[in-house]
């Protein structure tokens, strides 16, 4: 059975109460359980990890090349800045999939620019909570 | 019925020939087969219209609004010039998925930023003729 | 009589509908009547012409040389990205007022820069349906 | 009976006289002149000052909230650098029409950016001495 | 009894010793001791917490919205690069006051621009210790 | 007894009445009012003067360094323009506050950046009327 | 025998009357009776095709991959704004010449970026009709 | 005999006291008597004018067209910022010969550009006093 | 005996495995052996730390100061990002070389700029695990 | 009998052998052969030089204005950096016509610049040892 | 007696018949004498020197320290782009003084931009020939 | 016995006297002397050049090809403005260490770009004289 790492970004665990007209109402745990469920449903398995600590987002990452078929990461306020965790996803080589609650396009320009995109294998922005979805699903096309 | 307008731009006519190792070796018509399966499927129905003119796209676009729930569009070339799509596509405010072939970000840096992607409910990227199925799925899931 | 021509750029068809507390409530064709009256009140003749595709708008301006004794145009969004338009314009050397309904220096960056004003006679912006009629008396006066 | 204030921004003194080939040979006594003149026909009284000191016209525009219904505004030079005036503008929350002589967007690129013209209700720019009459004409109608 | 959470970003537990030309000769200590003063005597209490770790004020900022009545924070080098810090206190949305010792806007073009500022009440910056005392006096005076 | 320069700078005469809801409803003289008061409680003198001109605002500096021990100032809108203004500031060498009422770097791009903050001692910005009260503290705390 | 398909780009059927001090008095007609002649003389087919559409530009190009072996490409204005047509050229592969009439770096700063040189064989700029029979002696020694 | 008008800009009455690093120790005085005596030694007369005012700057050298066969001038912190100084040069069409004290190309990025040097005759800039007396014998040998 | 404190950054831990052809096959350990065999036969002692963790470095080199007399640090994927280490290496003033295995001028621009470079004594790179040979040469030539 | 200069600037003494996957595997003594075959059969005369010395490409044009009727120059590396050989360019007002071998608006971004080609009579790139010859056909038609 | 060095950089060998509209119709050689009497005039002594050679006048600049006891130097087109002679003038520390023929302010946007100048003690610029003979004044002066 | 190209670029030859607070005081001789004693050792052969003429380096270079094994160079200021020495070095092929004896990064912002360092192996800079050595090593250990 095939293993897809999920990671969750800084201030995530927050979700469902943070900035609610920008992020929705959907709460972290309500989003892992369709993702299992989905994953289920899918013939994969799942593993969900949430943290505020760029450091440990890249060695969860270091560590998932011989975990993990897959990777399904949205990294939130690091996807601007982290340098780190692109190499990360560089250095692991499995199909990565980038996704958004929000479509960062339509907000401040800083956020347009992602540099894990460019190593990630796609990206997935602006659809809520369904943005998982939609990236758990590409990620059992491509495997 | 929810009905939903598909907008293939400039050059997609040439999909599978052109430039495979950017675009993939599945043609468009290929594509439109799949797309019209899985709308069945999910019990709506799609309209696919391709053009490398901006004016008819604009123009397509300008009269889905009564006739159309929602459009799926890949503007292609013109993501990147056409600030006459975008307004078209504001203009209409139907819900609008925005998808690519290929990863745009891990390609030439004028290919980094989309006109249309701020009007645009979300932007799917990087899955080959799979962004398609995905941009379908997140707009059944809107409708 | 000294004969204008008008032209309407992309998705002015929309007028009225698209994006009202932008653009107003004013439809196209009432903004035709009141220029038509206007030109007759000031005994000169107006054709009017709206297109979505640059290039009509290309041949329309390069066919105005021989035709026109003037040109009010209003080239929506092409006004930012348009060379073509902006090439056609100085080809035929007619007297050209550019016209836009909103301020479009109180918007998006990306709208603050014409291509075409620098080869115009002159620019009016942000008066709505107005903005027409004072462009239309900038002509008679130049003429 | 509606008022307006007309402010002719610095070296605007100097009209007439001042690079012709630019501005043209009409002076600010003959602009001022067919403004009045104009003014009466359509049923409004004008008020006319010019400065070339930019704390003037601050001034000028802070004490026109009581006083006035309407600007109409040549900042000149000011345009391109002046904060002050553009705040002004803002806080009497007047409707303000910004004219130019000259077609700004055909000189100097310093010159295309107004400060102005984000805080106007429009702009005309290009048409000579017309531009004010065309100005006091679009304020007429919004009033 | 208001609660008020002080935050010092990395490196301020070296404060007293750290290029004292630039930050002074005081400890972080010494502030501390001057805050809780300061506290008491109007009626409010701090907590206050030191990290070098991003993640980790992320964290604190997150767990702050039900434990605190508003944050004290010198971001200190993450002021510059840390959209997740910017992120966590636009999501809490208590009242947040910035501080810096030195006047960041005196210093390497890249100390200029906060991405915290934006999202924060307001901004202190160069007085020393004593942009702490006058930040948590514009808290008590904000609560 | 030490003396402070309090500076008004251009349309700081207007408040209370312009833009409430970025600059508050209290007027310029309630401000003075209450940094009298504090001045007199902290045992210092204050003189409070107001201009919309740039070099009246120059003159008054350039003339405080035989008369005044330090100055405290909102340049509002010259904060951005004003080389002038800042060179006064660092030709005097007093100590010098520079407050703001609004969060600067919660606006428009072009209001992130003071000429002035380099040479001021410190800078306050975002906390309406008591910004004034804060920068007074400072000057206290300072001299 | 060798085909090759010239594209005359928008406002080129304007030649010999557009803007002669910067285009030449030559008009298509004899550029186009000039390269038939020279054709001939060198054994190979030329087609020749003109449009102010970007739309059929790019259709025109992708059609071309099966009747044609070389292009050779007046893109005029497109040349800075369509990426469209710089997709199609690259999408053929054929040998593909770009040539201006004016010296295009000698001119506006937007006129010195081409988006369709990138993918092109090579450019020949600046000899007015000569650079078209550059043009075709080039690609008849690439072919 | 030739009359040539020297002005000196904002701040520069503090000369002598200001910044002597930078400025030396010369106060304006002084310069003045020399620039008196060499005047008188060449045969030309000058009159001298020092304002922080723009508008008083623009106003004088508005007024100079008649007066004055040349002027000379110091716009000092005015140089980067004033088009108001810049238009009044280019309006008056007098020989201007703009010089600084320091050298400002060895200063702050913000000081390298000069708005008035574009319009003026020539510029001279480092030699503290002596800039002045250069640029008066240029004028001499410019008349 | 000189004690010399060696910081590998985020990722360096999956070295020999991550992108060989940019990075080489060595790893981390190889590395570190060399490293302590070459400092005993040049009379110094290493410790080597290794962490993905931007605060765990800064906390590590503000520690720094009292128990080692120079630092060896490639700081990988926050050498382009971390403000907080730079201000860390620059509070502890100890000689400090930055060393990359990878010629970081020859790979994307984002990696051309280093924010530790200039508070460090020197930088190397390019010369696979051998930077760090070079490198721990140059601390001890400057003990 | 007309006389044409040719000039080979720096690192062209090294062609054929010099990364033959940009330049070709054609010598310098090949192009110049061909160059004097055609030449011969176009009744002019050529004189080749080639230098890695920008000083002496600019002596070399410098006397060319009574020796030669016009110029063919590859300026190589200088092309993008060389002020001083556009100025002997712009100073010798000869017909000049600049070539490279490679297609450099395809390469490094720092080639796309040409500070020659703006002074020249046209510019022909990307036909390898092709663009030699073109370009000295196009100038025996300009002569 | 002391000694001055002239420096004359590339091109201006051809002074009197290049671009006589840009640079005037003196030529060097008459600048020359013009410079050897006023030195005579003067006291102190000239060496000419004229190179078109970059790395020349970097030699005659890094030999001067020890014969001359200051340096007038027109840099022409090295002005813009050679650090190399920018290096020789810091290195010897000489009182420098640099000249231009034209106001390279009022010429292309290249030529404002001197990078000897932060290194010289000042610039003359715009006064054809006599900028050189205002040079040599200002070191006379300054020696 | 391998051979090593030792070159200096400009200036480098006043080594010692040149600003000895950036350069130090150890002289070009004592620098080759240390050279060749460490090459001695090291089993290779060293030949030493040095010139201010870019021309004479890129030529140098250009003759490296078959003469020597590898290239030990310090660009000194045309590390910032030639592409011919880059072109020279991408020619040859040779292993090529790039050495700086200050620290470029820690200077202006334009010392921080060089044009060589991206077809270099590698790069050391600011370590003084034991710059050069540390690249003798780095090539000992490449060959």
């Amino acid at each position: 059975m095939k293993k897809i790492l999920v990671i969750h970004g800084p201030n995530l665990n927050l979700l469902g109460e943070r900035e609610p007209e920008v992020y929705g109402r959907v709460s972290m745990k309500t989003i892992d359980a369709a993702l299992k469920k989905m994953a289920k449903a899918n013939g994969v398995a799942v593993e969900i990890f949430q943290s505020n600590h760029e450091g440990e987002i890249v060695s969860k990452i270091g560590e998932a090349k011989r975990k993990f078929d897959a990777i399904l990461i949205n990294p939130a306020a690091y996807t601007h800045t982290s340098v780190a965790i692109r190499d990360a996803v560089a250095a692991v080589k499995l199909p990565t999939v980038e996704v958004h609650l929000s479509n960062i396009y339509a907000r401040e320009a800083f956020r347009h620019e992602s540099l894990v995109a460019p190593v990630a294998t796609g990206q997935i922005s602006g659809f809520g909570a369904a943005s998982y979805e939609l990236g758990l699903l590409a990620l059992v096309k491509l495997l």
